[in-house]
């Protein structure tokens, strides 16, 4: 069975808990389950992670060359200013989904501009939980297009 | 049954003949359909229409006032330079979907910065025709969400 | 009797519909009509329009060239991007006035610079449909002027 | 009878005299003389004044509060550098109307920035003292609509 | 005999109307002449249009695809704005002349960037009617080169 | 007894007056009878001042040379623009405190950025009047310490 | 008894060991003995960290909720690069002040922006560990207003 | 006897006082003296005045018209910042010369942009009381030169 | 017989030698020959001269006033740098023809900005040696104009 | 023996597997055992490290001080982005070499700006491993020079 | 007899002749006697010259070393290019008087910035030739006060 | 025997005699012996040159061209400024290491971009004469790279 890491940044664990209500109601937990029902349903082994730590997430992105098959990455906070995170991703070979809760160009301009997108083959933003479902289904369908 | 308007700008309808190939190779009357399809599946009446003039996708944007529940755009070449279209889609309320074939981020610095996602409620950008589905998807749900 | 072209641009035709209420809740007849009115006291004919094409407007502004003494005009979104319609006004040489129904410095950075102002004699903004009364006995006094 | 403020800037005193004609050749007394003509058949009483000092203008401002129904402000140089001014007028509850005789877009790019528009209702510019008389007309109305 | 297309942009029909000057005297329908005989000299089939609609552009760009061997194009004020001009020039394979009747880079600072010249073969600017035969010439050279 | 100067720059007297809130609910003699009553603790002879006046500010604390051993302000509005009022505190070689009742960096970018804070030994913002009482405290402190 | 967090960046552990003397000659246990201590005067279990990694002080601002009722933060170095914090900040519901040693604005320019300063609630700088007696004065008043 | 205009901005009378010695050793008062001495040799009538405030500069420009034949400006922390300043020189028809103790492009960045220069004929910069003489002994000249 | 300049700046003596193919593959004394018989054919007497030394380029500007009907000038790397090379041109009165071989706007950045084109009459770029012969018809073509 | 650590940042450890060739073909512990070989020649005790964690390299440059007589730092993706880093370099006070396998200012723009520059003795980019050498080489003669 | 430099930049052979006018009608052989004439008045050997070429200039400010006591340069259009200039300018260690006959700040904005500036004790600027004479006093001046 | 070139350019003749001793105490002919003996030992023929010219560097990169397998190049201050130096360079086909005494990111910011760099194989700055030295080292390994 094919394994894919769903890697999530800084924050990503209080979804659901923040009051300002950015990142919609589903709490952390419950958008893992979605998520890993959804990888069951494409038939994917999800590997789904959270860390407050850009090493760590660097230390993942390294591990998943010759474990996982694709990568979808939030990396929250990090997305705007990790150039370790986007080096890391860019020597992982396989095909990369960048996803966000939130619709991030509506946001502050700061969060306008992604190192991740220079990494990533494609990218689904502002659609909640439902984006990271889509986030599966695309991976699944870029995983099966390159092992033809 | 629910009527959606999925609306392309210029030289959309190049897609597949390109000789640079950065929109696939699929043609785009073989994207129209596979996207009619898919809308099919998903219970939703899709009009589907492309235009080179910025002021045509103004009235149909306008047009969808009434007759669509929701919008899937690809603007292309208009997303980094039209207000008016911004203008016209900040004035319909239903969801929208930013559509986009190429991961417009890995492009030219102008294509960093789009309009549309003022108004856009997600955005679905590098995965090609796939991604078209995707935008479908997510606006069947986003419309039934409305309907709850 | 003295013909003045009162050129509208994309989407003021949904004045008054915008759910978000930045253009008032006159409607664009109501508009229109109160214009009418107040030309006509004014001893102006008044040939008001609308298009959502920057063409068309380009076309309007060219055919203002020996038909109109004057022309008010509110490009709307096209006022921060068309270079096309500022040549067309640098070309014609009877007062120009730019109308805004709202106060566009107040609003998002990228409407805080009017190519039009480069071509206009004066400009009104952020009094509503007031403004474009306002605009009208401007125009009058200006023909009048040329005209001694 | 509603009073109103008319607060004029650093060297609008000299109007009329200045040798290259940008504000043109209509004398300071001669404009204020006009504008309470004008304010007379509106049923207003004007408050027409005019300081070098941006404190002076700042103190008017105070005043205003309790004294002005609506104030008319063209704050001449200090319209582009006076965050002092702006925070006057953000402390005035009533309708302000920013107006300048020349149309300060067509001149050096530093005046095209005013800090005076992120308080304003409304702004007319371009248009010499027709445009002072504009701007009354303008407030008459502003008042009249609060008072309903 | 093999044709071209000579597009030209908006308001470039008033060259030689225009009271300021910029664009020489010669009128619109006397270039279109001068350079229909000097294509013929060339043995060229010129197919000389004008539009003031970006789209209509972007179409005419579109339909040479197959029926030009070569472009001429002054795409007057959208030199400056368009992208899908741009986007459609690079889906044309063909060589691309770019041609102006006058130096930008002597105008407004905002007629200094160019996006036809992001896909232009050459750039001729600044020698009026001269400058578009002289963009015929190369044109017919460029077109002769590939043949070959 | 330790003389210490605490300068209110332009519009501070509408502390509490202002309808927007952003200075809070106490007024500005509430304010100031608190530090006095603050100073008198700390046995210092307080001169709280209140001026819509640059040149008045810069006046004080020239004043300040010779009769305060330390000095407190809030520029407000001049906070952003005044190099005087910088000039003046530069030759002043006593502690100085830049105070701001509120959050500077969480309002407009123009407050973002403050000439007074290169002359300033410390800056206390966004806690209100209880940060005045900290200024105090702190120039008490400074005071104190190059008197040793 | 009520619990606050003072949370300290990289490097700031050298405090009074650093050559270059920007942070003083206090050391940084001497100076967390001092917060104690003032924390007691004050009434506050005091819970003072230091760490050099990111994501470590994200995972404390996290444990804040539940646990504090305010925090003190000094990010150091991350102060002007760490999206990641501010984010971790902005689901913190509690009082929260920034401290700094130094007078950043004093600095080089890179330091002149803080992302922590849009979560604070107020900002304390250059005052050394007095500041930082200042912040739990400040922390005090803040979280017993809050209890009223 | 003709009558010249020295006019000094704000804090020029602390010169020779401020500690940093940016502005040399020299008095105010013993700057005057040897400007007047200096004037007298060229046969002109000096008004040397200072003040703090940008109002009364402005006052003072204005009342040159007419009673001075050239003007000598310090506007010291004014220049980088006036308006105001700027427009009253421009609305003075006689020679104007721009002069600074310090060599400002040495100092600080914001130092380096000035305001009075767009009105000055010539500017001296960083020769200290030496380079005021010279522009004494340079205003005698040109005021020599209109008078041919 | 009427002497026109054609000179040359830094490197293009390496033109067909440079292994990156920026500028074709014909050699520089290829290029240079195939001027002179284009200018034979236009009864031009032409004086082709290249200099790696800015201030030679200089030299031969001001030695062409006097000796030169008009000047072709490619100032290759210089044109992006040489304020020298443009004042010298701005002092030379017959018309100017800027040529570049190879497109620069589609080159680096660095290369979109000429000083040359300030004080050209036209400019052709891209289009080889082709654009060399096309200069001087059109060299050819201004001075016969001028002559009359 | 005098002790020097060489600390590598993110993704240093993927040197030689990454399949775009940025990093050449030696793998990263090949580069170890090299740079400890040359080490061992100069007489030098090299402490060679790698982590993905900006917080490890900053504890690990603390810990230099006391234990180590100079640095090689290569910290790849947070040279751009690490203030922490640069602070924790600023307070050892021995000599620092930058090293950079690839020439990073010919890669994409944002990699041209390192804060590690600033607090760098010396910077050798682009060589390779080779340069690695050679910084341990100068690391070499700058402790000697420091002995004397 | 003290010897000072007067160096000259690019095209200043050419004042007088310039038929745009920018730099007054003196010849430049006039302007050097004018100046030679004034030096001797002054006591001081006057080297006057003038180059089109940096070389020559950076040559010549090196010769000074040791051979004059001070230097006059006005760098012309390389005033606002040249770091060779500067860093030159930066090893003599005399007094420098950078001159322009023009006030550059009225000028193109590229005439705005100078690297002179940098290096210079004084600036003289739009006073042409006289300004000229001025800077020869303030050298002579510079000069003595330095011998005391 | 391998003949290298080693370029420096202005006022690299004056190092070890600059009283601001950025670089260093060693005087240039010290330098350039050391460079010699240090080339012997590699085996390479140095012919070790400085021009303040720009076009004689110009010159002698081109002279490099069939003459020598690399070069070293200290283009001081045309590093900043010469595209012509970096066109010469890049019609270069052998190694190329840019030098520099000094760590230029520690200086002015005009210093910090190169565009020497962008043509360079390899930099190294900040290391004086022993970085000289280095580079020689490192292109004796490059050519004997090439050479295999």
């Amino acid at each position: 069975m094919t394994t894919v890491f769903f890697l999530n940044g800084p924050n990503a664990n209080l979804y659901g808990l923040d009051p300002s209500g950015t990142y919609g109601s589903e709490s952390f937990p419950a958008i893992k389950a979605r998520c890993e029902r959804h990888a069951e349903r494409l038939g994917l082994a999800l590997d789904f992670r959270q860390s407050n730590h850009e090493g760590v997430l660097v230390d993942w992105i390294q591990e998943a060359r010759g474990s996982a098959a694709g990568i979808i990455i939030n990396a929250a906070g990090l997305t705007y200013t990790s150039v370790a995170i986007l080096d890391a991703l860019l020597a992982f070979d396989g095909p990369i989904i960048e996803a966000h809760m939130s619709n991030i160009w509506k946001r502050e301009p700061f969060r306008h501009h992604s190192y991740v997108s220079r990494a990533a083959t494609g990218v689904i933003a502002g659609l909640g939980a439902l984006g990271y479902e889509l986030a599966l289904t695309a991976l699944a369908h870029l995983i099966a297009e390159t092992a033809e």
